[in-house]
């Protein structure tokens, strides 16, 4: 028996982003594990079972890919972006850890991608270029006080921050309060960058003053970007660039 | 003329980590422009001149990029990792904002690659699996009260954060200090990652807690990863794993 597991990234979207790790580890894998629509990124070919499942079952999944690969399959379990940042490599170390004995021995190795916020980043220049943070906005797996907390902190610490899953259908209107703290504490002329569905064929790009942003500029599929207080945003070139400099004053 | 500029990131060592977007730009450029051990990591081939220069000189090399894109040569400056984080595109867009007009109809473009973070956390699990920030610990760019300031709130808002550049011989002095700070916020049992050299024939890697964490365990090549108050350490794997679960009860 040689099962493995490997938890790999597929980056945002092209597959031109996508590392050869990846490439050869699906070209190796007997068992695709994933969310439905990034299962549906592997090519399906003979000796290779896809098994795709829905959103919000991350932990039957991970318990899924553990078991086939106690099996001796080869097994990949795929996210979107970065398996490791918000993504299903932490799940499967929590199923890992609850679960059975032999699981422990397992090969498991977990392959990085290219995730959305840097993506999202390079687009529009390199708002990511001085200290960062990246918060998930979603409060189904922490409280919401939390999350707030977090904004004030990393506003405070002038740290650019990136937001994934900044708004949902189930979710309408934490992302409105997001911006309304946000414009209390940085002010309307901070440039926040809406970023959605990078490097796919419906990749659109704005930024705006915080002034001008409304909750309806970001869905699902946007990665959302705020500047520090040091981030420039140049017009007049091709595109705006948006990018935060490498060096902080000492009066900063 | 049709000279454009591409600021490409080449991942963290290993060419399986480079995506095939990035191998794409270098195939068609006539000139790449970086560090010298990143400008070393490009074959030599006919019709492409390798323009390496010493650390330090970031801005000088990205004007070089830039003059030489506007000469209409097809030009990647290349960085390790990922080029907007902490490297070469916040450089570029520097010197392009500080430069001559014409500068500012160049068709240039940002690669992104895998950043050190995201390459040292998938080997280590998924220590960056919940909220985190990336803090540069070099001074030469900001005061060290800065680099101070931001660790505590960062210790405050219970972000794992990743180090980059946490010691170098110019600078031997300041990882102590911040190793001392955090000892002191996070108390001795917070788990901590040394990642060096990661995914070339150098790699090593140590998880330890932060009271048995010496200066002396980071050097320029090490990526360093501080754990929040929830991530988990899972020993008695074939490695062990490092990993912050998803989700934060209601009472964190």
């Amino acid at each position: 028996m040689s099962g493995w597991l490997a938890i790999a990234g597929l980056g945002p979207g092209d597959e031109a982003l996508v590392t050869p790790e990846v490439t050869a580890a699906l070209a190796e894998a007997t068992d695709v594990v994933g969310y439905i629509p990034y299962v549906a990124r592997v090519a399906p070919r003979a000796g290779l079972t896809l098994h795709a499942s829905d959103n919000r079952v991350e932990l039957g999944r991970a318990a899924l890919a553990l078991d086939l690969a106690a099996q001796g399959r080869r097994v990949v379990v795929v996210s979107s972006g970065d398996p490791g940042v918000f993504a299903m490599a932490a799940a499967v170390f929590e199923a890992l850890e609850a679960g059975p004995e032999a699981w422990r021995g397992l090969d498991i190795r977990v392959l990085p991608g290219i995730t959305a916020m840097l993506a999202a980043s390079a687009r529009a220049g390199a708002p990511l270029g001085h200290d960062f943070c990246a918060i998930n906005l979603s409060d189904n797996l922490k409280p919401w006080a939390l999350i707030e907390k977090r904004l004030r902190l990393a506003v405070e610490a002038d740290f650019a921050t990136a937001f994934y899953n900044p708004r949902s259908k189930a979710r309408p209107h934490g992302f409105a309060r997001v911006l309304e703290l946000l414009l209390e504490v940085c002010g309307p002329d901070r440039p926040i960058l809406f970023a959605r569905a990078v490097s796919t064929p419906e990749e659109a790009l704005r930024i705006v003053p915080l002034g001008r942003a409304t909750p309806e500029m970001a869905d699902m599929r946007t990665m959302v970007i705020l500047g520090s207080s040091q981030t420039r945003w140049i017009e007049g070139t091709a595109r705006p660039i948006l990018y935060t400099p490498r060096s902080v004053g000492a009066g900063a």
